[in-house]
């Protein structure tokens, strides 16, 4: 029986990994055709990805066909997955919204702030699209996406567009499992972790290993230290015993954003001033890693990958199209609708949540109400994505300006302005659907 | 590792269906003590059980050790699982349940409407002190309830009990399973079905085979038909086109109570006439149940014991402990903590739910809002529940008055009051708490 | 300034009603202009209305214009009210509501089970067209709802039209407000009571006179009695001591299909032996009135009038009419957007609440939690008009048959067919949305 | 009849405008006895108001009986209304508020943020030990509280002690409608404010002038317009026309501090270091107002009072008590239960809401659910109270640490324990129920 995979945003320097994956996986999940699909301007890294690729296939010795394109219609025919893995605008995008936060004493990232409220507007009007492209022409295909910010995107597709087989993946809860078992000496396999909010906002709240509550344990050893937690592009300031004791949560790294604002803004200005953005970095290191991927001896998914803050999200991504494959109900991590997982939040709002997996996707377990000390974070972080998404589908000045002031990491009525109206400008070419 | 199992009610006639679960589970589910504890009134009937269940574990030769005895507390002391399975009051109260409501031309029934209440209340105050047994002798201990009203007593234990490990079971969703793939002719364990509602009042809204959705099938094939569907307790009229059409749900069998009143009712009294109530058919089953347990040559479960309307509980109940004990994470359908998995329904209600199955206990699935269809009688059959509860443990004549009134299968505010009055005077010596 | 009312339905018997409320209010509500419209079947009865109307307005000396019409568009131009008591399929049309389900074994009656809901079924697509003439062409025109079942009417018309500005209302709390104030020898301006729930299933939580709690008093009072309390289209059977106290709680007349179905049920079957339906008795009693008002001398309102179970309804409706008017911000029971006034129930549901009336509409006041005993059969009542709501829009038989078999006094899954089938088709030629 | 006042904090410079009040309002509501409380070390300032009050009461040639003492049991027994506007620990405390977070660079302000918090950890026990004295002594009283921060200090009291006759007000919702009616020139009587939010984090919906919503006109002439409509206490930046125009809101001008929070905070220090803090401001006010209140001639209130932030408060708490004791079913906006009026709310939340004022207290309006663009961080708001209420209960260090590091105007995780710490030490002899 074939088994087609369409992976949109193929000339990304993250693709090798969902090929390892693929190869890894065939005996459960032989996969038999794996189309790469990139846009005009990514073309030339799609030639060298599409060529490594397929060098890594050859090697496997797997019978899988892999093939590259810019025919994205053509692409979709039958196909059963697509993954998702673009960046609307590319590095200079992200660098913009890096900077320009900055320059204004704000914090500039990539998927939270103001940065990541442009990326937002940037990718859901094009992935809406896509989403269309899969409805008409592969309706039966679930499409994992992995397209930052990737709780908000997922929550705008399955609100807005008729495809309603999405799901979204991030490699944060995977590193937090990962983390803690390193912390617990336990195999990652062993260790489950209750998980509360969204994505990118999500908290442990408990840890079971076999079964067996260790989340004091864990909690303990997290205090003031400063763990090997953070994935390569967030800082990592550890956090106080205080924090941690007196909220019984294990935070994720993006938490310092919002629990650390000062310190990581001090920390991200100096970094700023000294290397220029993480966008700048990464340019670099794209270059380079582009300049191993086209080494035509280079037959594997090379080390210098795992560098990359979203190392693992193509592994998480193989785990869960294996899962829906084979209807394994085994319980991951996804971002899925919440349909009273968490009472506290709106049924259709998209959550980062535990959840069976099955052939027919994934089934959220219950988490019960809120813990009392963030259940008012979470819920205003909720109602800001709200408000994010509907500027990104209205495309209305005001809507925009909403969910910036809204947010945590903006909230002044007059700076929020100042910054909005600087990205908007700065990203005017990607933003079709404001009117300027 | 000891691994001790305590069976409350222990000289029931299911019993050997738990042994026979025990010994067949052996290899994953080590049980190292069994013992089955029963009250003075129920002296005679436990050693025959005893008996047998000793020469069942001899044949079988696993190393459990089995005993039985009166002493609850002694029992109690190490468990790590303690079943009940108890009947306050045996048969002579059941036939009261039954005969008094028939005679006011109500349906008089084991675990429905009045009969079903009065079950409650006789049945709450004892597992509430066995729960405080519990909590105190063997607080790590889980408590498998399947004592009917399987779902009221769980939420009552849940609700007003220190204990809080505890699960009820059924066999209704494990029969519902069973038939279902009977119609489908597949294998049972490639069947899951969506269920939603409470105990006895439950709906399959969803049929899965192996992840793939083929509810309609089912729905069709059910209609009109007199599916082989409902256990030997219940009667079984079929049910019409048009209910299974526009509901679009699989109904239990107990729901024809509520839905098909008149026929039933009809039914009831005609048979009820010609061979008296169930409970004296099962008293002179029973008899015979016992005579053939007697025999000392018999050494496993005998055919006879599956013409019980509960048959098959205990199996539920031993897969449900092994999952526990292996922290297995499959999914098993369970009576609990509702915690927003129906959002439409209090989170600390109990339902009867599809759960992933660990050592810390059941995690429900979301099931989203009830269907517009059946929402409104599903909230009330919940809110009628609570007030069973609240009468149980206070003991208030008016109390217990309205939950008579707010049942569907009685809700006459005149006879309510002369069926409830005539019910408390003859269960008088079984409700401690009420004051009479 | 001008001051419109059009009274739809202006043939009806109830219409003096609504003129002696005009005059009578005229200096605080200065009406300028009364339109009656009605439709062909109903001209000579609007002949007679519109002649009496024109010898009270005549004899009051107040510059009020008054005709009649059988032009509905025109009338509604400039118009400020527009007040709707319609019969779709007039008196005939009830009769067999009320003779079909009793001939069956069900309540047959006008507003609650089969026959309320086919009422709903033939009411709500012909005031859906009026609510959009008056959107068209009187955008600001108020609609008072007085036509029944009023409580599903109003909550179709908000859920389903453009037009919003709707309120329903209802004699039954002015009735229970006048009754309890004769109970306690009080005027009824100084007795203010708190409803909770919907049209016709509302119960009356607390009795405040002059703000003072007296409640216990009256529920007291009501034990037993068989006080004069019901409008005379209903049954009073009284209620048990039992049921008062241990609810605590006022019910409505209507009621008493609810709780005493069996009582009412006997008599109401005796009744339609000895006398016929409701229906019948009402044609005499409308004939007899229509000869009354034909008197060319009679220049007021007859005390006959009061003798028909809707007495008063007008009287609610000029009140109400006053104090939007004059934002008088006075409290009123009315059916209106429950909004989170009963949080148990959907936030757009129609409830019959005391609200503060203002010129912008009714406020509703909260409520807070339904009290226990009650919430589950007000929430069933309140999904099963949601099931009426949604077949008298789709006129699918699906929908009907869901709305007939979740009625608390229908339920059986056979006879709910059989009694829809023959309801469907004796009123075939008033359901243009169903297809037969 | 006799009808008692005493007034907690008898000897606070607001107490002038309460007796005024009394005065003015005698014919509607005659206050036979007024008793000013204060304590030991408010003596001498109770003495000089004391004296005041009576000149004031004896010019007016109202029959009130006025006193004061330190005896509180005494002075409380028959009462009929507790006001209370006491501030634990006094100006000093105050200031202690307000200069240790500026110190660190964020907000220090009485009511909002690390001051705002630590005020009530300070006055919910003192003020608890009221509610007890009153239910003990005076059951029927109703405690109208105006000490800050007001809303939460009334949750404190709601959720937490047995006397359930408190109503939290607030001079911020009177100065709303006072401004509002200024800016359309029209009559305060005739402007009614929709609130939503709750106690000085309040918004306002709809502006109806006569019940005709002329919100929009208030939000355009609010634009860019430095309005007069900050109290003296508060900064008075204005508010742009995106922030405006986006949420459609009316913002209360707390709202500055957190969405204006770096320029509030930058104007805070400068006038921090130019002047002090507004506290030690107000001990100059104070101490000048004494003086002018020493004066034996004076019989009135005298102007200089209204300088003060607080001015109108007792008007607002006399035109309540008024509306209780003569059941007006009039409209005002009070510090009360939720109870569904905004169902994004936890029912027992305190919000701030327009009321119906009964002689059985005040009935919330429904709301409905919040405006989307301020529903996340009104949320968050409450969720921050009750994490604020539930430390000032347990007296426990990690539920002080999540208020903290919860609240908006905090947030950073290592700086709010710094912060905390300080305070907790500055304020140590008015937290008993913290161990240090």
């Amino acid at each position: 029986m074939a088994l087609k995979l369409v992976v949109i945003g193929g000339g990304s320097s993250y693709t090798p990994e969902i090929i390892e994956g693929m190869i890894k996986r065939y005996d459960s999940f032989p996969v038999s055709e794996i189309v790469l699909v990139d846009i005009e301007a990514g073309k030339g890294k799609l030639e060298v990805i599409g060529n490594l690729a397929l060098r890594m296939v050859e090697k496997s010795g797997k019978p899988i066909k892999l093939s590259w394109t810019l025919d994205r219609e053509k692409a979709l025919e039958n196909a059963d997955f697509v993954s998702t893995q673009i960046r609307v605008g590319g590095l200079d995008a992200r660098a913009k919204d890096e900077r320009i936060p900055l320059s204004h004493g704000f914090i500039g990232q990539e998927t939270n702030g103001a940065g990541g409220i442009m990326k937002a507007f940037r990718t859901i009007p094009v992935l809406m699209e896509l989403a269309e492209d899969v409805h008409r022409i592969c309706p039966n295909a679930w499409i994992i996406n992995f397209t930052n910010p990737a709780g908000i995107v997922t929550e705008a597709l399955l609100k807005h567009s008729f495809h309603q087989k999405v799901i979204g993946v991030c490699n944060i809860p995977f590193n937090m499992r990962h983390s803690t078992a390193e912390i617990l000496n336990v195999s990652p396999e062993d260790v489950r972790i209750e998980f509360v909010g969204m994505n990118h906002f999500v908290f442990g709240k408990k840890v079971y290993v076999q079964g067996i509550d260790r989340t004091n344990e864990v909690l303990e050893k997290l205090q003031g230290d400063k763990l090997n937690y953070s994935p390569a592009n967030i800082v990592n300031l550890g956090w106080s015993k205080t924090f941690i004791e007196s909220t019984g949560l294990l935070p994720n790294p993006y938490h310092q954003y919002y629990f650390q604002t000062r310190d990581v803004l001090k920390k991200d200005i100096q970094s700023f001033h000294e290397h220029g953005t993480r966008a700048e970095k990464v340019m670099e290191l794209e270059k380079s890693l582009f300049e191993i991927y086209s080494n035509q001896q280079l037959q594997d998914k090379p080390k210098e990958l795992e560098e990359r803050g979203g190392a693992f999200y193509s592994d998480v991504a193989c785990s869960l199209m294996d899962s829906i494959y084979n209807n394994r109900e085994d319980v991951q991590t996804v971002n899925t609708t919440n349909n009273g997982a968490i009472p506290d939040l709106p049924d259709d709002a998209v959550i980062e949540v535990n959840s069976v997996i099955t052939s027919h996707g994934p089934e959220p377990i219950t988490e019960g109400a809120l813990p009392a000390s963030v259940k008012g974070i979470v819920y205003q972080m909720k109602a800001f994505e709200e408000l994010v998404i509907l500027a990104a589908i209205t495309g209305d000045y005001n809507d925009a300006y909403k969910a910036f002031v809204m947010n945590p990491l903006m909230g002044d009525e007059k700076q929020s302005k100042i910054v909005l109206d600087e990205l908007l400008t700065a990203h005017q070419s990607y933003l079709p659907q404001f009117h300027f």
